[in-house]
């Protein structure tokens, strides 16, 4: 169903990759798509990929786990249709969708300090932000859940105004769609947050997407030695495409710890400590590789198992410090474009995240990927 | 014994507080303190101060707990004969000694990252930097051990010169004598560390000197909230003088969590939140204090029980740090005469935090007016 200009949005229906039950294959069903909102847009989707975060919430058997839902939080999108207050957009912005908002006015939206929007706080709920209420239903007429606020394994998805950044229409959608999470938490989190020198060292723990993107963000801001940590013997070739020049597989190393590995490498300790994978223990391992005197430690991967991060607490004082970000820091309406023009200016390489597409139908096969580590990423195409 | 000008230093007789075994009083003895060698001054003590890191080793039956030996790491003096290239320093200068080395041309000493000199490691030795061995021996001629480079609680010592700095002799020797580790290490959290903005939210766990030199350099740094936390009630109107403008006992608090009271006082948690104790469940009760989008947790207590660190995991995604310190952040060479010169131009304020004095013959009660929490800090003059 096309949008009815000048006339109120009306439902649509269209495709979606519904899950139906934790961790089972995605069925394509076909769904009801509210019209927006106030303060909300209606979306369609271009294409869309797959993160470890949709994987961690697809197994997840108890609240939040909740189904059915629509996952899917990584996308370019083509706006369809706003609702009431939601001026700042127009059909037809190329957009992307963002899990974290940004509301421009609390005073966290205004610190340069701080993206964690504290009037629409971060939460992972089963509905809209606003009112809770979920704007998808299935054939049946029965509700699907949200995700993130996002929802986009879906051929239209309606977001909070929040939630959605404008980007340049000259990016690649492919290429944006990696800005809406991975690339962005990943680059963001050496440029921004750990605010990487030229000349540093850095250590990154985990060389999935985000691991591989903190890479690049590293490469771009001059660090001179990136060494990647990953159990996975083929992220060797792969880093090296993402500026990584040492790299460790704590497999080969005997009893000797990583940690220890690290220190020699780079005289006394990395520079800068990124824990991309979500383990307690390499979050120790990645504090005790960082430097006495300004070592960083950066967190970026959720604890899969809740455990409390834990570190020696003398160690600590030897002036390191730890420190930890959704989404990188980035600010999504503020710094998505930035990185986009970084793209666009020949700085930010981000073709090379891309390792295979499917279309919806196939939106199975980019779960087996990412399970076997196959791919970095895997665009899902709406249209194909 | 005096110095004699242009002959090369003698040993020197002359008093010092003996720690004969741990948790014992202190002895008044007649010790031989050897003249400095090659990169050492011998300094004159004029007064010293107990702080409660002499009174941890003081406590320490095991290693790095060792006897007998002459403890004081807090002072002030006047170098009284220098060693071979030790041109830096000349017999008369006005100086305060340190636990923490400069080398001044170390990577880290370079940067103004850091304050931990790496060429000279900070170690807690029985003896000397350089060389391991001692510099004093007792009435049979038997060698005591060094505490942390400084042993002040003599009326001779000697220091390394990484481990010296020049005041203005402007300074009144009690007040010079704090900025040799507590009054500094809590400013310089403050200032330096932590870089307190005007009108910000600071939490300290501990008044003690550290605790209560927090609150003063977060004072100056103009802070609009500075929340005291103590067991102690008394440190409620001691707090007032220091700056401190919210008082809470964890003890009167009942069953509500002393982090949700801080969370409610400043409307989502403190912009600083310091641990100026030493344990790991006030670690973490600072942690949960602090804000999310950009709070950060100090960590200046030495951890009591050797207790890692730990914190959940997930909450310091939420834009939350945690960075610790030796001395506050303060390069001492560099930033001792700052705050010096802080004092002198009335901005800092250190005559408060001397409660009491006596001569070094009751140095135990020194000791005891500690330990009951009855003093901030008391000045043991030598030649009283």
């Amino acid at each position: 169903m096309e949008n009815q200009q000048q006339q109120a949005p009306q439902p649509i229906q269209c495709k979606a990759a519904v899950c139906r039950a934790a961790g089972e294959p995605l069925a394509i069903e076909e769904i009801v798509v509210d019209p927006p909102k106030a303060y909300e847009v209606r979306i369609r989707i271009v294409c869309t990929s797959l993160c470890h975060s949709d994987v961690t919430f697809w197994r997840m058997k108890d609240f939040p786990g909740i189904f059915p839902r629509i996952f899917g939080h990584e996308a370019f999108g083509v706006v369809e249709s706003v609702g009431e207050h939601a001026g700042e957009f127009a059909a037809g912005d190329a957009v992307v969708p963002t899990f974290l908002g940004q509301c421009s006015e609390c005073v966290d939206c205004r610190s340069p300090r701080s993206n964690m929007c504290s009037r629409y706080r971060f939460a992972v709920r089963p509905g809209m932000p606003r009112d809770g209420a979920t704007r998808f239903s299935d054939a049946q007429g029965r509700p699907l859940h949200h995700f993130l606020g996002v929802s986009s394994f879906a051929e239209y998805t309606v977001v909070d105004v929040n939630h959605v950044v404008k980007v340049n229409p000259a990016m690649p959608p492919s290429l944006a769609c990696l800005l809406s999470c991975g690339a962005s938490t990943g680059v963001g989190a050496a440029w921004k947050l750990a605010k990487v020198e030229p000349g540093s060292s850095v250590a990154i723990f985990g060389l999935g997407a985000v691991g591989l993107a903190v890479a690049e963000g590293a490469r771009i801001c001059g660090a001179s030695k990136i060494i990647g940590v990953d159990i996975n013997p083929d992220k060797h070739e792969l880093g090296k495409k993402f500026g990584v020049t040492h790299f460790i597989n704590p497999k080969e190393l005997g009893e000797k710890p990583v940690s220890q590995v690290i220190v020699e490498m780079t005289d006394g300790g990395a520079d800068y400590c990124f824990e991309c994978i979500g383990l307690a223990v390499l979050m120790n391992d990645a504090f005790l590789s960082s430097r006495e005197g300004w070592g960083k430690t950066i967190i970026l991967g959720v604890e899969m198992h809740g455990a409390p991060l834990s570190i020696p607490s003398r160690q600590i004082l030897h002036g390191k410090s730890v420190i930890g970000s959704m989404f990188g820091g980035v600010k999504p309406k503020q710094d998505i474009p930035i990185l986009a023009d970084k793209y666009l200016n020949k700085e930010l390489e981000l073709d090379k995240f891309i390792t295979h597409e499917v279309g919806l139908k196939d939106i199975n096969e980019a779960f087996d990927l990412l399970l076997q580590g196959k791919s970095v990423r895997c665009t899902i195409w709406m249209d194909k």
